[in-house]
């Protein structure tokens, strides 16, 4: 997540807005005990210990009470006191939040901690907090706030700790901006993929199978299958191949592969077997496919000639993430993707870097995604042997040549010094959905670690044997997340060739019934996914229905239809409606 | 597998080509020890202590001598003797391993047992073993035989016990059955699947991923994504939704499906999580797909109106297997399969269960199965409320309803009483493949004990709730087993839709790479799987090569065909050669 630069004019008046949120919460609890108040990416928060749980109609009072702060045009008066004397100051003031701040900063050794006063214009105090600074002059220059909601957090984050009240709010430098935002929340709430998966029948989670795995219900199998389709298409003509392999392996695997003992603690638990000789072998459910895809590399021998050898799998691996941390589509135990390794020489990675991220661009087309950065992690010199592999003559020259290629191809690129994973640099590609919110999709790592630890070699055109490069790709990211993203990317409303369902037909009434089943079979033996309403409702209600889900056509049939041999089809997308031939739909639709 | 009826000639002369089996191995070592010695499906075999290791050469000995044997037409005399007086004479004889045999008996209750005894025209008795019995009246009968190989067996099977050396053999009633038998024999040999496999690079096995865990390689997984596509149309077509479900589940499932804990021992050992609360929560691999379609019936209220609804998924599945029982991909630790549920009305059962067994047939067709039988197990009354669920008039009503299903359907079926599952009646599938064996490759079950456990229900007409009937089936069983069967069956030159790579083109020289690369666009275009041979060979070992991979075309091209415009096209099965225009190869492969 993108942080607010802390000298940016949004951020001072976020600061400073949080301020004011306190002082109008004292005025209403004065036993209020304060917590953390920072501002964040869209505005700030800040954590309160109240008498009684706030209610919504809270945040109008408190609103206007910052209102009145405002208008007193409050300035800002630094005040630096050892922490000693900082303390008991606290201790007086009743603030022991703010109290255990400031022993933990002693405890990094900390001499002295910051206030800052609110001073009206006559010179009066009407309110002091710990903080380390920039704010605006004074709090007359807020104008467009608005306080949001609130939500329970515990004090530091830890379960342990008391639950306090969290206050949302967001302030920006005009109106205009503001409204912006307001209507992204909106339409984010209304474009939420939990709310939207249920109403369309995309998924489910059950108690039975657990937190983290979704079920795919039949609607949300059709997304799912049409991107694999589309990933094995694409790869099909990009010159992939196609494997399969299981998602299990034996925990020699992981220890060779570097993932055991490091990666265990977002590894799904061992699963110890004992063997019918009584030696006992721990298997392990995969957290990441390349390993499975290094096996078959090293199932023949290879040489240059087999090179670049692209091998691609629509894999499915599990990571242990807390169950607090689980979220709908986005943050999953089990993640499926149209995952790839590239084998290739060293003469051959920059042009099949190149294609990877021509392939990433193709997609991005597809699926209007007008806004994204591709952040370049790259190695320190200074921590190779250390952090990164010690190969400074390798990194030097992938990361020239990923450079070069996201140069050359325009890519809009940030390069980012010393994030590099430890085996190689990569590439981590961000996107805006359609209502602006940014999504994490996809990573695209160069490895020139692993390789050698599984022994994989080629035989050179000079009969010597050398280590392949190996590229991780996978541009659609885990099919789960991304389905999540193009859910509210699309707000539900899919493309025809990703509808899960993409012609309803809605007889007028039972009479048609069998019309519209003629109908239905010409268009799905035409390969479209239709289905009929053959329930008992009103065509009013059956036209809601079709909306509420969404689907691209809705085809009407009644009397004159019949009689006339059309069809009356209405585009969702435009909300047209028009009478036509069934092969003139068929004409439209392709 | 089928057994021997014990009172077939074929049974009585393959017992007593044994017993003279065992005569020769005493001429020939004096000293030996023996085994068991039993007639078995394709013929027989005999277990020996031996001083030394049989080779090849031996078994000529052996059959010289059995020749021999047989002239003297010695007849079988039965002696019944005391078990007592029976090992005193076993131990005169020095075969331990026959008076463990005896002792077995003992402690069964044996009082008595039976020998069998050599007797030669002149009434001198030359062989005595101890046997129950069912020979030929004389050796002399015995006209066809062959021994065929040995291996090492461990008396009674356990590891625990010596190891002995088994002879195989196999007797039949004329040549030609021996004949046939044998060439059979050689054919499997050639058609292997393990060595199908490796030859055509179809799958492999890793030591860091684990025994009974196959990978697909490129040109395996083109055969397991045909095969899926070919189920998912064919089920599009019969009204199949297909749905996607997690590997895993919490316990809790399959102690409500009831899988746990008396099917633990088949299952993969579990994985035990702990939550970052502390609660620990027990995962495992799941070994059947029906309680995650369960799930999504679940997932929303149904209604008499949604049924039939017919669930599919491509789903994987894991079993634990002893590692010793493994074969190929005959015998595997993970399943893939194209399973489906059906949960329907009493109603929609017959309809449903005669539509699934046409999908049965349709297969057969597709796959040139010629030869199949459908064992169908019933329950028996008696054992109601014990082996089978207690619902005496359901068992009854669908086993008359598939009994008449298959009748109408003309199918060849036996009917199998007392060897239903528990939960309902059962159909297992055996088919034969094109050389003449057997294999089981698909169940097809009914059940109406889990869904009431599960609380599945539908609201009828009469606005009650009622517990659907769910229907597994899996036509083309588990893709392992059934890619490993097919393998056999097409001997590895799979027709044209299946085949890994269908047409291989072979410029004559590298001065028609570019020819050969325009023809492979073109045919590629076209969605054939087509590759270029660019390797340095000269023409004739690129044919044999193409030969070897059994691609179904080759395509030559040099000087001729570029000047023309044409193509060499040599078709593998028919070995026919033909010079054609690219146009009209294509209409011949359409």
């Amino acid at each position: 997540m993108p942080q607010l630069d802390k000298s940016s004019r949004l951020y001072k008046l976020r600061h400073s807005c949080s301020h004011a949120l306190a002082q109008a919460v004292l005025q209403m609890f004065p036993e209020a005990k304060l917590g953390f108040g920072p501002p964040i990416e869209h505005g700030f928060y800040y954590d309160f210990d109240l008498p009684r749980t706030l209610i919504p109609e809270d945040l109008a009072i408190l609103e206007e009470k910052m209102r009145a702060i405002f208008k007193e045009k409050q300035t800002f008066v630094r005040r630096d006191e050892p922490v000693q004397k900082a303390i008991e100051f606290l201790k007086k003031a009743g603030q022991p939040y703010k109290i255990d701040l400031v022993e933990g900063w002693m405890k990094d050794g900390a001499k002295t901690v910051s206030f800052y006063e609110n001073v009206d214009a006559s010179g009066k105090a009407k309110f002091v907090d710990l903080c380390e600074g920039n704010h605006v002059e004074n709090l007359g220059e807020i104008k467009v706030f608005k306080l949001l909601h609130t939500a329970g957090a515990y004090w530091r984050g830890s379960e342990k700790n008391p639950m306090l009240q969290r206050i949302y709010g967001t302030c920006f430098e005009n109106k205009k901006e503001l409204d912006e935002y307001l209507h992204q929340i909106e339409e984010a709430k209304k474009r939420d993929h939990r709310k939207l998966g249920k109403e369309l029948k995309l998924f489910a989670f059950s108690d039975y199978v657990g937190p983290g795995l979704p079920l795919w219900l039949p609607n949300g199998t059709v997304l799912v299958e049409e991107l694999e389709k589309l990933a094995k298409e694409t790869e099909r003509k990009a010159g992939y191949l196609q494997v399969r392999t299981p998602h299990i392996a034996k925990e020699i695997m992981y220890k060779t592969s570097g993932h055991l003992p490091y990666y265990a603690g977002s590894m799904f638990p061992p699963m110890v077997m004992e063997e019918e000789d009584g030696r006992k072998e721990t298997y392990y459910l995969r957290a990441m496919n390349c390993p499975h895809h290094h096996q078959i590399y090293a199932s023949e021998p290879r040489s240059y000639r087999d090179l670049p050898l692209r091998l691609a799998e629509y894999g499915t691996v599990y990571r242990y993430e807390k169950s607090g941390e689980l979220f709908g589509l986005m943050r999953v135990r089990m993640l499926s993707m149209n995952d790839a390794h590239i084998y290739c020489t060293e003469e051959q990675f920059e042009s099949e870097f190149r294609a990877v991220n021509d392939m990433y661009l193709n997609y991005f087309k597809l699926f209007d995604f007008t806004k994204y950065v591709m952040r370049f992690s790259t190695h320190d010199p200074k921590e190779l042997g250390k952090k990164y592999m010690d190969n400074a003559e390798l990194w030097i020259k992938t990361e020239d040549m990923v450079r070069k290629v996201l140069v050359a191809s325009k890519i809009n690129f940030v390069e980012i010094p010393n994030e590099a994973a430890f085996y190689g640099p990569k590439i981590d590609v961000q996107v805006w959905s359609s209502i602006g919110r940014e999504f994490t999709i996809a990573t695209n790592q160069v490895d020139f670690a692993v390789p050698p630890r599984f022994g994989l070699v080629y035989n050179d055109k000079d009969g010597k044997e050398k280590t392949p490069l190996v590229i991780h790709r996978a541009p659609l990211g885990t099919h789960e997340r991304f389905i999540g993203f193009l859910i509210e990317h699309y707000g539900g409303a899919f493309p025809l060739w990703l509808a899960p369902v993409q012609i309803r037909i809605l007889p007028v009434s039972d009479l048609y019934l069998e019309y519209a089943h003629t109908i239905e079979e010409i268009l799905q033996g035409e390969g479209y996914r239709v289905e009929v309403d053959d329930s008992a409702e009103g065509l009013g209600k059956k036209i809601r229905n079709a909306e509420l889900m969404k689907i691209p056509y809705m085809v009407v049939v009644g009397e004159k239809e019949q009689a006339a041999q059309t069809i009356n089809v209405r585009d969702y997308a435009t909300k047209k409606q028009e009478v036509l031939k069934v092969k003139e739909f068929l004409g439209k639709l392709k």
